[in-house]
């Protein structure tokens, strides 16, 4: 007996890949702007008011959407199919009336995802640069959200993003983890960050998380290797809620160019995608992806799809997680 | 007799050209960050904080100085040479520290062109988003200034930009001209805005400007021509002090693609350079051109080079005047 | 008393031109799949299986929408705001389950239309290749639509689109006016076609449509103008229904480069909607914009900006043309 | 004494990389619309009317012509030049007079093919998008083939292309080795399917593949290497004569990013080149590579670099064959 | 009775506007190296040693090519189809084997040009910077050429490129027309130059230019008109043999956006094909397009488009001026 | 205690990064056309004309200063930041008056380096066409330089480059390391070339150089590794004066695609920067990256920070050469 797929299984599969149809909503999710009946909420954060680096990043919510609208899929390894397992929405974009302030933005934003946690929702929030996770994290974890203290971080990145106020503002895209870390919303103990690299713009540049959180730099994954990478991970976080902040720049540029502070010599796709298989069985709790700069991707937009296969990989985590949770 | 040039003239001249060669300042002006022996100051305004819409002008300094190195040139019409007439200088860029900040970067910016109208120099500043503007009218034409009041404005732009606080702050780049009206920077029987046209966000958008200043739209200048518009541009102006600031979406995107804010069916260069040689005599205190987004540009940078060109109508204006009034 | 806007309008005004926020419909228009409430139906049909020439246009209606969502605006010449006077929807995209087969893409494509006709709405069609315009004008004017019979037609266009069947199927991009005259779907005493210009295939490639329509060639224009043409199409369509398919080819590569069959020395953006105010007041009962290649657009996207303002001027001559009705 | 190469074939040498020189066709071979005197022929088959994803691919052999034609080379590890060991030509594009229609393409394709056969040529193809592989295969190893029967099949892609009838057609991008196997022209005990990776469309997507032909997914070629990869194809397709089908979409994005259906984290072109260097001595009887999108290369156009390359190998495996089965 | 076009005709019209199909030569032309049965010659001259602004314009001759292919077309206002009036070939590329060394490649690509000159073809060569000029005149007006003597020239440019020696070498970009005054090769009562515009290098550019040859500005063309410049033109190369030399930057970059020496406020495609057919009846007697750099142009190609039709203009008026002879 | 960043210092690191912000300088280094106070010089030579294949390389040194003008750091694995160790400057471009010819401005880029030589600057050059590596020799290594004689050379490179005159000069692209060679300017047992690879133009393409030098191809690092490789470079070069000399095609196109002559299947950065850092302790007297194609790099300019990386690196090696010199 065969496993073949019917006709309209065939053609619904291929029509699946189809990018350039319908509205697109990220994973064709069904859009609720009122939060509702909704187990992970994808949400746009096109904002590049925190980055004084580049500022494209404002463009990347909609070149996601664009691209990820085709990658409604399921999980090869896992054999998951996330989609079928939670109720997935597009949240739409974060409301931002007063965008050229990046402090009432900031207190905009987290007003939202107050409003994103109080309704239970997992948020994965598309950025934007990476100033967007201090409002996510205040939201999420802080002492006015559900869960009232601190959470487990695994940040990959290549520069710490631990730096105090500058550029006029504490909300820059350089503060996130500070912010973190000085507000309590972040445990330091369950934090590791991973992938730094990159000639350096001061040789004291990563002291200060080296002192307070674990790191993990390429040099260590270039001897030790991915295994030791996701175990060291694992050890750091535990089974405790975590949440992901990825910033695309932990990426080689040969897998991921559109980026807004690009060093050489980074991460592969093949070791991201190999790490992540091994964090099977963490309870991630939240989740962004930033810093894309749709105008520097490739015209094949490699980015945009990197971003949607690790969308894809979130969510297929969350699916497995929950399944296992409740099977036990 | 022959006019014929020398064989080293026409290699200079060839070399003239070389936009790829040596280091990139305005038009090879010697780079003068203490604003010493100038006349003229060509000055860099990277800064898109100001607008909600686009926010890529941050890069238009660093890529008109690369186009602009090999526009070291004179005007045909005017049969002026404005670099044998003018010391003109590169000041460099504004100095932003708080530049995540439009307030403080405002302020700071002010501060600068303060320097800058202190040393006697007309500043010909390159964007930068539109609210570039409203730091240099108050430097240049506050209480504090040389001048001490306000001067005229020949505005060109598809919008009136002159709205009040919007999306966080005053600073933004719909605000210049109705700053510049509230702190009494321009004269308002002084000035023109000419250059309204497309659809429109909302059928009031110009009301505001129609009361206060003298507003010529496109739909005008297509019926009665571009003498119509320079006679109405130097009624208005007349002989006083005048600033002009060019905001390259009046151009209609074939000549000017990469603009913050894009409106079909706008302005040619030949339009445009006709008005200008029209305007012949007018007494430019300073200048401004705003609003480019580099990688919008078509590959042949045909917005760079318009940027170029007009900055040698700015400087043979200026140049043409003094010479002018020298003659006098 | 001043017109002034407040703050809240201004900040939405310019909030109206962010064309990267929120989900990308047709100009902010809500989605209406069911085809409720709706006066005025935006749809995309991305469909290039009927051009042999070039391929890109199933890639035109998410790169419209894309753009054309910062453009839900008025209309400055005639100061109608479509918006206020119309229930416009977006409709999503065709439905194309046999995308790979031209003749049963035609059949299902008819289908849709037809439920579109069945509900009173007036489709405006954003393309895909030429083809498209057959099964639409098959079901709003064929013998089962509502209306039972032929309609005038405004056609502009390089091209006359008017051959009989070619490359293995009647429904490609050249044949619609050919089938529009053979089904008796087009009126040809009140056909007009506007803009054939370029050098030719074939010198003989024009006889037909010159035989059985009224054609304007642009070398007519040239010598003739913009009033003139006007003239002759409404003199031609009169005050009957009439459809408006509009090749994008017609226009210049200036200033839309993006197309699938571009011809040298076309029409200005400044003469066509010269031309378009001038026709206030025709009864459009379907509108088509087609053959847009969106990889072949410059970077800063005018194709895609051209089409956004057509579409605005579709829409307002619609709402002009049933304001007027309503106040008869 | 010295190898050394005179100051002509050193000039000669340089001259052979000029990829922008002359006229191109593949590889500079003398193009042979008759197909006379040759024992490989390449040809180019521009056709897209088969993916309903991506439709670029008609743009392919234009652009790999533009590019191979300075790749007339030598392979450096066979130390092999193939075209001093074969008669290799450019037999042009296949002729589509139906293009439109991919039922009636699919039938003039092979009508071709079965010409290429019966002049004994070894067809290398150049594609569009893989439903070129389907005609192909009917004129080479179907009942009135020279051959008379199914031949093996390596294949190479992200994904199976082994389902039935969709979008409309037997014919599209997703049927070719479903349409070899029920019509007997592959012999699925010697079909390998090398290199599916990605999340998956559907869970079962690769099942039917599994059942009847040998599959390899990358995940496999992670664990157990390239070594592994090259003898397990070896194993299934043994001495036989086999036809070697190369999707594009196997390789990294980051190494050929111009294809029609991408999957992120793919296979290195060093993976691929050790490979096939692996594979020495394998019978190849045609060849295609397909799924190239032109619009999505980027600007140093790595992809068709890639394919020029692949070719080279293609060519020199052949050479190499012919050359050790004359010695023996 | 209709003259309407057969299916085969309207198929082969459609096909023959696949400008991605076949092989590419000049217009699907028969290749033709050894220069038998040829009327007008086709031919690439790939070489940018010559400028030492901008490198690019040896791509030049590939990219017409890849454009031009389809553009066997006929002329829309004479009512001629060269290609059935002329033996039309593309004679392939200049041979340059020692193309780094100027004066070296002159010598050769003169020796070419003789053996055209010899053959009696009259040469349309696609540059390749605007020093190939040079050789072409040589051998069709030197001393040795059949003519043996001078000839009329209508040169569009924005540059006069009459100047002397520079940069290491008489045969550079900017001295044609000097070498061509200086030599005997044209003659200087019979040679206007149409088109200087923008802003100068030295203000005695034009100098010589104006004294030794008629001048045409662009200025004078925006006073006075195109019928006035076709009439000038017209009066100044009278009846005699005459070489048309069109240089693309004498075009706006609106229109021709991949030139290598850009002036903005240039002459529009309109206006230049105005003036084309205005000059009806000149004999032309060789022809070049010169400064097209491909990775310059839009995504759309509006360059290659352009000088593709170009190339139509100038074979219809050799096909329209022999007719006419023949019919005396 | 903390090794934390202050306020200032963090505020200047991010700013360290504005690539768009003042004048682009290498690295921000001050510019001393006059040679002064220099220990390290950076130099620009914008000449392509010494390669056949490719000519857009005169692009390359405003490129690199447009992108390295924010990589003003220090090396993560050395713990070094050159630019408190050393005195580096931009010393602008090589002068090139007779740039069209080659032997003129070979000799013209010999005199200015001889200056450079004379002033005991190390130079490292951005080309330019590997050709501008035969003046810098003879400037440094030549019978009138400081050092009176030959160095050892460490050359990555796909291709050999030890070719004779050619295409019409001896300067040419293909021929520095022959020319090195003949006229004493390189030492070859202390020379070496690693990575070569690719299908070759010939297959005695590289004997000249195995018969001569040590050569390392990419076939032997793939089988045996970078410390092999590290170390044969070590083994060859050994303790004395060494010049290296990047062709940046020996990178895998993913990693470097902006270059003159690809080839498929190269390095990546990981393994480059991997030799390189255990390359530590050699003595570099002067380097050049050349081949830099700027037209061809991806939108998010991998090529140009791949190029930014190294000069870090190669500056590092030589502060930390001297800070170990001096400590001896």
């Amino acid at each position: 007996m065969s496993n073949e797929m019917t006709d309209e299984e065939i053609a619904a599969a291929i029509q699946g890949y189809w990018h350039w149809y319908g509205i697109a909503t990220f994973m064709r999710c069904p859009l609720k702007p009122d939060l509702s009946d909704t187990d992970v909420g994808l949400i746009g954060f096109p904002y590049s008011g925190g980055n004084g680096i580049e500022r494209m990043q404002y463009l990347g919510p909609r070149a996601v959407r664009d691209r990820a609208v085709a990658y409604r899929r399921s999980h090869r390894v896992f054999q998951v199919n996330p989609f079928s397992l939670l109720r997935i929405s597009d949240l739409g974009d974060v409301p931002m009336p007063n965008i050229l302030n990046p402090d009432l933005t900031a207190r905009d934003a987290e007003a939202f995802y107050r409003r994103v946690d109080e309704h239970g929702i997992i948020p994965i929030s598309i950025g934007g640069d990476h100033s967007v996770t201090t409002p996510i994290l205040r939201a999420i974890a802080g002492p006015k959200s559900r869960r009232g203290g601190p959470i487990g971080m695994i940040h990959f990145d290549s520069h710490p993003d631990a730096h105090g106020a500058a550029l006029g503002t504490l909300h820059h895209a350089g503060s996130p983890f500070r912010v973190g870390f000085d507000e309590g919303l972040i445990d330091p103990a369950r934090t590791v960050q991973v992938g730094f690299h990159g000639s350096m713009a001061a040789l004291t540049a990563d002291d200060w998380s080296k002192e307070h959180f674990t790191v993990i730099n390429l040099e260590q994954m270039f001897e030790r290797g991915v295994d030791w990478v996701a175990s060291e991970i694992r050890r750091v976080v535990g089974d405790g809620p975590t949440y992901f902040s990825f910033d695309l720049d932990v990426l080689d540029l040969a897998y991921a160019p559109a980026v807004a502070d690009p060093e050489v010599n980074g991460m592969t796709t093949r070791e991201l995608f190999s790490i992540m298989n091994k964090l099977r069985g963490i309870d991630i709790v939240g989740a962004d992806i930033v810093c894309f700069c749709p105008p520097l991707d490739n015209p094949g937009q490699i980015t945009a799809l990197t971003i949607s296969e690790l969308m894809v990989q979130f969510l297929s985590h969350i699916a497995d997680y929950r399944q296992n949770s409740a099977a036990r």
